[in-house]
């Protein structure tokens, strides 16, 4: 079985469509890469109880959860007090990321600040070391801000821990209805039921219209579904455009 | 109060990275225009039972619900089974429906491509007239399709059934830290509760480092938020780059 996770992304500004996420995408397609099973994305806003609850769900449900957004020193940064919430914790002022703070800032250092080392009791840092300020976990939760940048950045230099299995993958494109094909799907997967199949309309596209995945852990597994799958789709009247 | 809505992203192929979702983006910034506040997008995968319990609580907790993908003829497309399964009903085969499909696909019918008119019991058609396919809708559950193009020109037909007061937004950049500024929000969003407040930092940008977004229904409200902001901005030597 893959390693599971869910990604949490915290944001008002996303919900009114102000901001375009692009931090999901990255790790959704990082996590994959990885071997890892993205089994949930939710958007929520900047509320502290709606956190606190999605986070113990996730936290609850998958190996892994990732948040974005919400970290800093602003009125509507509540991801470390929603994480605290969760996990009946308090918010304490962590002594290594204080005084990394305080070198970062040195003179012009103000109060506001120091706001960015309060974190859930018991927070663990990740990935530190020489790099000015690490990942902050709490449980099996990781917590990342909603600057794209700086998540990526982050997320590479810890992405090894996570490092499963990897995913093998095959497309086969075909020219035809879906209507025409459900029945050989449906039959496929009655014989290998650890495919992981996806069958996809494209509109309005002169070459394919509809693209099928097959994925598994297991490329011999998944190479025998795909010569069945061909074999069946063989037998009617349809052009596999390309494997 | 404005009206709530929660968006439902079904589909594997976004989990795992292969497509990007553009729907909850398209319909996040349609709704905000329309006056409808999003409290929450989830994305999740193609799985009857995830589906049901997805339905049920975002039917419970919004005034309109919006799911995207899933519906088709294979085996994928569990959305209207996991609909039915939300609010215990049977899936039936709809009159209207059946005979809109029987005149578009005329001689090549075949029963796959009648699956497209097994829907949950009670189900209404909302926006047809003309046009071959109505979106289906269950309770305050709308049904839309993940085919992005197809979504578009379904949700433009409907969307004034959901219009309401529109929201105000005004924006303010500046060049400095948040640390610097969080305690002049904070004492902002004591004075003027109902206030939307929005703080995002920007990195490796010259002009300006911090957007500052107030919105509001009360355009009247939202000037007063605004002056008293200002006023507060200028006691402290900071740059507002643009109002």
């Amino acid at each position: 079985m893959a390693r599971t996770s869910g990604i949490i992304v915290i944001g008002n500004e996303i919900l009114s469509g102000k901001t375009q996420d692009e931090n999901a995408l990255f790790l959704v397609r990082e996590l994959r890469d990885l071997g890892v099973d993205v089994r949930k994305i939710a958007v929520i806003p900047d509320e502290l109880d709606l956190i606190a609850h999605e986070v113990r769900e996730f936290s609850k449900a998958y190996d892994y959860v990732f948040t974005t957004g919400g970290v800093g020193p602003t009125h509507d940064d509540l991801t470390m007090d929603g994480i605290a919430l969760a996990f009946d914790q308090k918010i304490i002022r962590h002594d290594e990321l204080e005084s990394i703070l305080r070198h970062y800032y040195s003179d012009e250092l103000i109060d506001g600040n120091l706001r960015m080392a309060d974190v859930p009791d018991g927070a663990r840092l990740v990935g530190g070391g020489g790099i000015w300020f690490p990942v902050i976990a709490v449980e099996n939760v990781f917590i990342f801000p909603g600057v794209p940048e700086i998540l990526q950045r982050k997320f590479n230099r810890i992405k090894e821990l996570f490092r499963d299995k990897p995913y093998h993958l095959r497309e086969v494109f075909l020219l035809a209805d879906e209507g025409q094909i459900a029945r050989i799907l449906h039959d496929l997967l009655g014989e290998f039921p650890d495919l992981m199949l996806g069958s996809y309309p494209y509109v309005d596209n002169p070459v394919y219209s509809i693209k099928l995945t097959l994925e598994s852990k297991e490329p011999e597994y998944l190479d025998r579904a795909l010569d069945k799958l061909l074999g069946r789709l063989s037998e009617i009247r349809l052009v596999p455009v390309k494997v």
